[in-house]
């Protein structure tokens, strides 16, 4: 059984293609849909349960009707990781409990005007809760806002999702050496950088933490136009390392 | 010659349909696209100058490729009217004025992270600027964040786009009378309610402005799924009364 991991979105801030840009990833993205990065977010899957994983893309109205999923679970609120609620929330007739971090200021108006939003009392770091048949730890990441990853476990099973940070904060690091996931989903934004990278990992940062946490396996995501064009020259990663595209589905079993 | 007008959406902030809602009128939009409404907004095209009238459709990007338009006015900066700016800002190799009224606080991180967009000095209410080949005399509106409706004239046509409202200021509604509109686009959200509704006219408030301003011709904007079903069982209007729908364009000549 276990359970499954679709990637619903895999891009950053700024998707692929970005608007009016030319360059090779982008006009690749322009020509094959198939190769386009939407809003960084997930859909976990176990015994009939479906858990979102942040709420960016703008489609979520048309794309998944009531019932599609049962919760909603926020890495932070940055507007591309929630720009999607400000439609869901008008709904009519049913909740949806979103849980996510402590943030106070949470983004523009969702709390004050929440609608159909059922917004929980924010997950606690390294405090395991159940979401469904889910088992979710929450780890702090390092961003620019209060950011938590997760460790989902069903089953034996671990996949930890990373996103949006730049390296681990140590007490992450040291709960992920811990409990080593089989599958480890992490932000890796942009090319190797001269300098070192602000608010997300380039590369280098991201296979550096691999070597260190050594997962099942690894994939990449929030991935910019410009790291696309860089493995369009630099294909090679290493053999436990892959970058995750919209749609791909993993079998946690 | 004169101008054209399109209406790019003619939506609440909730849409039609309402995400989840089996009404009769979001019933009808999920049957059939072309009676859905999406985000209030529209386009103003004279002798090859394109103006955009609020961006809350959250496809700008996709829609509308660099060239499209040459700049965008605001009336406000509630989310179902600038949302598409979270994405758009990200694009490369050209900038878009934005024009609008004067609100410290616009939306979220946008005045933070303007990326491509080039705010522009806030538009003075009853002070004319010529945008491209349009003449646009901002007018206050009442509404819960400063809002400014927007008289164009362009070859002595004049169209008068009044969305977010309840009712009008005094000093607007005085000019209006004063410079009366060919066309008026007029926010009607609801059909009529039994109390004095807040921030939206309802269908009586709306008909009342127009015997008192007296317009060529008016057409209902804003329109929630409440209304568009009062209308299913009361389709009577006035004569020169008419309710806007997404992709009707004006002639203004
Ligand atoms: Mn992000
Ligand atoms: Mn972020
Ligand atoms: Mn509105
Ligand atoms: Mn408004
Ligand atoms: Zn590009
Ligand atoms: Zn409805």
């Amino acid at each position: 059984m276990g359970f499954e991991f679709e990637f619903s979105g895999t891009g950053d801030a700024r998707r692929v293609p970005v608007y009016g840009c030319d360059c090779p990833a982008c006009e690749r993205a322009n020509r094959d849909p198939g190769q386009a990065r939407r809003a960084c977010s997930a859909l976990v899957k176990a015994g009939g349960y479906t858990l979102m994983l942040d709420a960016g893309r703008t489609d979520l109205c048309e794309t998944f009707p009531p019932g599609s999923f049962q919760a909603i679970l926020l890495t932070h609120y940055h507007m591309d990781h929630v720009m999607g609620l400000f439609h869901l929330r008008w709904g009519a007739k049913h909740t949806v409990p979103v849980y996510g971090p402590s943030d106070s200021r949470g983004c523009d108006d969702l709390y004050k005007h929440p609608g159909i939003l059922d917004f929980q009392t924010p997950m606690v770091p390294f405090t395991t809760v159940n979401l469904g048949p889910l088992k979710i730890t929450p780890l702090p990441l390092n961003h620019s806002r209060p950011v938590l990853g997760y460790c989902i476990e069903h089953q034996g099973k671990r996949l930890a999702y990373l996103t949006d940070t730049v390296w681990l904060p140590e007490s992450s690091l040291d709960w992920l050496c811990e409990h080593r996931p089989d599958v480890m989903v992490l932000d890796c934004s942009t090319p190797p950088k001269p300098e070192p990278p602000r608010n997300h990992n380039d590369l280098t940062l991201a296979l550096e933490l691999v070597n260190i946490i050594r997962p099942g396996r690894t994939l990449l995501t929030h991935v910019g136009h410009q790291l696309d064009e860089f493995l369009m020259m630099n294909p090679a990663l290493p053999n436990d390392v892959g970058v995750a595209a919209d749609g791909m589905r993993l079998e946690m079993s």
